[in-house]
């Protein structure tokens, strides 16, 4: 006999029975629905003509969503390692800003964070071809994390200098107005994003923001290489997946007849499609 | 002998004969030319001079397309399956909007849909070489579509989270007038167009803007990397195709006909090559 | 004896001697010369103060170019070869502007097509290096013509249906004023330059401007795989160049014994720097 | 028994000894918090307040990395190497611009080049992944500087042609001034910055602009190519190393023990894998 509690982790986890994938489909239902109710309150006609029937939805969404998260405290074995995961604190952060919208008027406009929620899909659809391909993606990138850093944190430095230089030679009278603001202006043309809010003006100036502009341009393929760099590899390792019988070792070149770590025979290998 | 359904056949499916390349080559002349009349026909200094001649010019290319279109179906052997195929759609697509605009003032702008005819242009000039590349960069650009999709979803709800960040700071008063309009602020500032129709005025605002403009700098380096690894691959998964019978070893050149380990000769590889 | 067509054909294209390097720096400074000022002849304040001076110096460099080309076909075996290649047009056309603005007021502006010349900078410097890098970029960039050339032709069929779909929904009154303006648009957006001075106004407009940007945000993965795919191809192959003896086949695998094409034994290879 | 000047070096060079660190980390808090004072006193309305307190700052920090670059001298073996080194440089101009304002008022906000000293944080923090992985970069970059080269020379080149050409079209009357005001034009489309500041009027100017914008959408490719290219070769050059005893193949993984090929025992490898 399931207990109440069992009953409803199998509805909240499960995703091969009929009750949790009718759970999984009303909680996507919910987010996307209260997202979508958010992001009209915020446009003022739409308000006025129905701001009590999105203030009602927002309430409605908000409740729903604290009683899940209750649920969800309840039935889960190591509550607190939910409360510290992604979801987990994605989860809290879902419902807070409504009630903190009683104290501080326009923070519920923060409820878009239920977006994050959408993630959720993922696991909802089973589409654990898609979970594949993302954890994939996520390995590489995290293996990156330190080359990337690297360069952030150079590009910030050469972000600082550009900026106070031209907070020198333009000036306030130029709507460089101070440092930071220079700052800003450096990291609009690096990135390349361009506003034009603000823009030099001086023959020398123009220099500087030419060289930043080239800059910019330039640098963007350091982290697309290290990036594509990681997902080759990782590509190639992960399509000529075969194991060990003796060292139960994974990552094989797809032309190995012996493990190179153990020296046993391999099983031979069966080429497949890439992805397919 | 040869019916009139089989010579028009021949005609239009025909890329061999003297009558198909005529007609091959008269239908991208008239793509083109219906394209260029619709073009000339919304700058309002020549629909002022010219307005009559395009608008014969306009219903010439439309009857014209019409009656393609109705022999196309009739001559097809399964007619249903041309409907609706990618160009059986675009052929569609490319008279309705003229019989439209007799209800729907305007709407005959949405002609240059037949720009898309002009894709037929790699079938009719017999460019093997350009469809074999069309194809292989295809191939390549179908197999990177979940990973593409995996990374599209996450940026669009880190567009969603900026968007609304965005409107709680800065707020109406500063043109970020609703949340739609904030997550299209921060759709052209991720993608680092940067029009500056809307830009932040407030100190957090631009520290907020700021980080989004890293981020669309940085994650670019994602779909370009997973396109490359693909292209890449693409490029190489032609090499594991053959065991030398002496040393076993598996990868070996397209054109190799002995195995550079051992000197064995190698069993023939009746594929394609890559690129050539 | 030497006679005098030999003697100006060492000192135009040797460089070795001391008479041909002279001349190679001669000419490149007189190349950064006269671009230098014909740049400085356009800035008005410039030109009122040194304007008859920048004047004489126009028709200094433009007569001591003409000369030089006179020569350039004189000492040629193949005059005809010559003013057909690159430089031989770019040397004509560095020296026609002058004799034009004679005629067409300005033109002389275009004198800047000099810039051009100074790519002869590479061979002066004999920085054979250099043109090894330059050579096999060039070779790689060929080789991704196909590819590179089906991709902007899709680009610009997406260009021209983004362009009359923005003119239908914004028109005229929003500053998308005709199709080809609006095709302008589309170009300035999804390469992600985004000027700003067209943006769109409407709701619809905001959307279908999204779709525009994502689209060129992403699509520019495509190029950039294609031609790293062929970089790094060719990187590879340059790097580990063998003759084989028997079959004098150039392009094999790092650890080859055996050559794949006619099965000889090859020459040991010693691992060099990459570059270097 | 240490002297004065061996127990300074020790603090300054030493990443083992508790002061050492505690050197270490000081000097970084220094440096940040300099370059904050720095900032801050380009805002106006903080001037205002705290102007006396942050001017009184900036002498603290001045005369603090004075005597520091002076002790640095006297206790290195070298002074005149450290001296002519890039943190040497640094390190002085790092207190030129304050004693420079006594002279030239405003000079002192080119102290955030101060900013550099904080690449120190890698030493100090004895993050030696991090250095590693900065290294592998320097050095895969490095190796691309002539290619590189070869690209901002040609594209540099490029950008002179539109600069000049726009200059014709467009003229005075529509912003783009003079030549030099053309080219910064030019910089800012083909880097896709678009300000918007200057932009075409004419329809041959927009004709000429789209093409400068194609241009530049497309060739960043090729910079990309080259480093991704080479940061891959960087991760796989470690494969050449060892021969197999048995079959004489040549490429193995680094941490392989036995051929992948004929299971026989690899000779040991004694470089440092690539990443960790």
């Amino acid at each position: 006999m399931e207990t109440l509690r069992q009953r409803w982790r199998h509805i909240i986890f499960g995703t091969d029975t009929p009750a949790g994938q009718m759970f999984d489909m009303l909680l996507i239902g919910a987010i996307l629905g209260s997202v979508i109710a958010v992001m009209l309150d915020s446009v003022s006609s739409i308000r006025e003509e129905y701001g009590v029937l999105l203030y009602a939805a927002e309430w409605f969404f908000t409740l729903l969503f604290t009683v899940e998260y209750a649920i969800r405290l309840w039935v889960s074995d190591r509550p607190l390692r939910y409360a510290r995961s992604f979801f987990g604190v994605v989860d809290l952060l879902s419902v807070i800003p409504t009630y903190l919208s009683l104290f501080i008027p326009g923070s519920n406009y923060l409820l878009t964070i239920r977006a994050l929620r959408v993630l959720r899909v993922f696991r909802v659809m089973k589409l654990a071809k898609f979970m594949g391909e993302a954890n994939q993606l996520g390995i590489a990138l995290v293996r990156t994390r330190r080359k990337i850093a690297v360069f952030m944190f150079s590009v910030f430095v050469v972000i600082i200098i550009f900026g106070s230089l031209m907070y020198v030679v333009e000036g306030p009278e130029n709507g460089f107005s101070s440092i930071p603001q220079s700052i800003y202006w450096a990291i609009v043309t690096i990135t390349t994003v361009g506003y034009g809010d603000i823009s030099p003006q001086t023959g020398l100036g123009k220099l500087i923001a030419s060289l930043a502009m080239i800059t910019g341009y330039a640098i963007i393929a350091v982290p697309t290489g290290i990036v594509t760099a990681e997902i080759s590899a990782a590509r190639v390792s992960m399509r000529y997946e075969r194991e060990c019988p003796g060292c139960h070792r994974h990552s094989h070149e797809p032309d190995a007849r012996f493990c190179l770590q153990c020296g046993e025979e391999l099983p031979k290998l069966s080429l497949k499609g890439p992805d397919d």
